[in-house]
């Protein structure tokens, strides 16, 4: 099926889309998606590169929903999406990921069977060019859940991944992000704390000031619901600018930035990683459903709620069991939508446009 | 402070420990601590082993104890009792720790303040040699949650951290153990897949069975209530034996081997580490409190017939903020102890011996 594009390239008015999150009466099956959240803000972003955003946003859900109306997985399904958004530049995962104080690039991801409760992690691998697929990889042909670093790769070696160049996943924006980032620590090393970055140089384009305000984020992920009634969820992301000794966030840490349960729901982190581990997330989330039977926007709420207080921000993607879909988050913005049998498509980034 | 001798080369009999979990009348404080869960039966144990074991458990007991009786931080005690089982070669941790398939120790470790829900963790280091306080100088002194490899290494260096040459981790115990672990591998790889453990091969003393039959297990941890009313946890570990591929367990992943919050519970979990990420097993025990209003006991009790139910096995300590102790597990034994102000002081190994 094809998408119009007019839903693709613009936000859907709030009137046309779902905001009720009742239980649907008919069996539905659709996918959410999230392409990190931060301080994205109307005004500080070009139309050119919004409508790139929400196009690659509606290419990603098409390639997802295209698994599932032909009757596929909803693993298959997350990584249809989620590849989408590793192979574009626009998103802080796979190719265009962040640069880490050594300038390059490291990658992390982690995928969960909501049907099963098996799970793939990998954490700073640098040559794979979907990372995503990886961690299935360790999820489905290995023993092991999560693997870190050069032995990840030379698992993905074992079975048979080609390699890409870290020069591969490299942009100019990134890089401007990254020699920013370290002009401000030296500042900050300087004593010259809180100093702002410095966004009024000449010579920065409006496009590239956007992704160098965003060090944190840009994070991918996807949680699918299949005919067969099975959930699963996808991370995958760059991690933080300028991030050093090995640094690991949220998502290749199961139960923060990725879970997937068939008896709860499935959900998808980015934001500030170190807040979302030290809230587990993603498991929170589904714990609330769980143990205290809380609707999936009231548990998501309760959770970013916990984030928050910790001094944290970010977004998540969550999807129960009946179809039930919350994209809540308390940074300004967040890349995201969803594409269901029978509901009207959303593709939305800014704050004022649907969270559910 | 210290332990009679009697208190810590023998278990003591079941009638001198406190069963009941209700809230104490006074104000307590103390730790629990475990050396790791597996295949400990009495009749495999050599009864100079078990009384090292013993000893050793219960040193481990008095370090903690000590810093908590002296109004010292939770925190601090987690880190002194680990420590004794980190630079004891019993364990599974820090000296002692398994070989990876190349023959090489890594270890992982993670940390969790209950005070503040700050966390910090470590996964595949080779040279540090005791990774649980390098742990507490990730949460304590950097942005981050978790490092990973040489990047956390050089995180060390720059904190002033001495290096010990991997070797200090080895044991004849554990290069026999993944000798034979690589034995039986070759064997499946040719066909003859479960053949068990060939274990009468002479010239392998009963002791080294003992550690050749653990190849999952041995993680130690610790979980401590103090004066003030803080919570902290903290776990470290070696990982399996023969791992490959940067494997990393459950220890280093926040909401599953360790988690700490003052308003529900410490936990530190040893187990086959993949389904105790799979089941997030630390922060599920917490979210039961949380959200079910359940006691410490029935919590764990449920959370690790989780574990059993997806085909893991191995235990947890867990100690609520009113100082009920939780010491579970479904393997055969678990070496284990808890020291409180005025309660009996319990060091056990076997599954008849007390569990909380």
């Amino acid at each position: 099926m094809k998408l119009p594009l007019l839903l693709a390239a613009v936000a859907l008015p709030a009137s046309a889309v779902a905001h009720e999150s009742t239980t649907p009466t008919m069996k539905t099956y659709g996918l959410v998606i999230h392409g990190g959240a931060g301080v994205i803000q109307r005004d500080q972003m070009s139309a050119e590169l919004e409508a790139q955003y929400r196009a690659t946003l509606a290419e990603a859900l098409q390639a997802g929903y295209a698994v599932l109306e032909s009757g596929g997985a909803a693993l298959d399904a997350v990584l249809a999406a989620v590849r989408v958004m590793e192979d574009s530049p626009l998103f802080n995962a796979g190719k265009g990921a962040v640069f880490n104080a050594d300038g390059i690039c490291e990658l992390d991801a982690s995928i969960m069977n909501g049907a099963t409760l098996q799970a793939g992690a990998i954490a700073g691998v640098r040559r794979i060019r979907n990372p995503l697929q990886l961690a299935r990889e360790v999820m489905e042909h290995s023993p092991h859940v999560m693997m870190i670093g050069e032995g990840a790769e030379r698992f993905a070696a074992s079975r048979g991944y080609e390699f890409v160049e870290n020069e591969y996943f490299h942009t100019d924006f990134r890089r401007a992000q990254l020699e920013r980032a370290k002009k401000r620590e030296t500042r900050a090393d300087q004593g010259t704390s809180s100093v702002p970055l410095d966004l009024s140089s000449p010579g920065i384009s409006d496009d590239a000031l956007h992704f160098i305000r965003e060090e944190k984020y840009g994070t991918v992920g996807c949680v699918a619901l299949d005919q067969a009634g099975n959930l699963a969820a996808g991370t995958s992301t760059g991690g933080m600018t300028n991030k050093k000794f090995g640094r690991v966030g949220d998502v290749p840490v199961i139960g923060a930035g990725t879970y997937a349960n068939n008896a709860t729901c499935a959900v998808s982190a980015t934001g500030w990683g170190e807040y979302f581990i030290r809230a587990n997330v993603a498991h929170d989330i589904s714990a609330q459903m769980e143990y205290a039977a809380k609707d999936i926007n009231t548990a998501a709420a309760y959770t970013l709620a916990k984030v928050a207080k910790l001094g944290g921000d970010g977004g998540v993607i969550a999807l129960d069991h009946d179809g039930n879909v919350a994209m809540d988050f308390n940074s300004a913005g967040m890349y995201r939508g969803y594409m269901f049998a029978g509901r009207p498509v959303v593709v939305a980034i800014y704050g004022d446009e649907p969270r559910r």
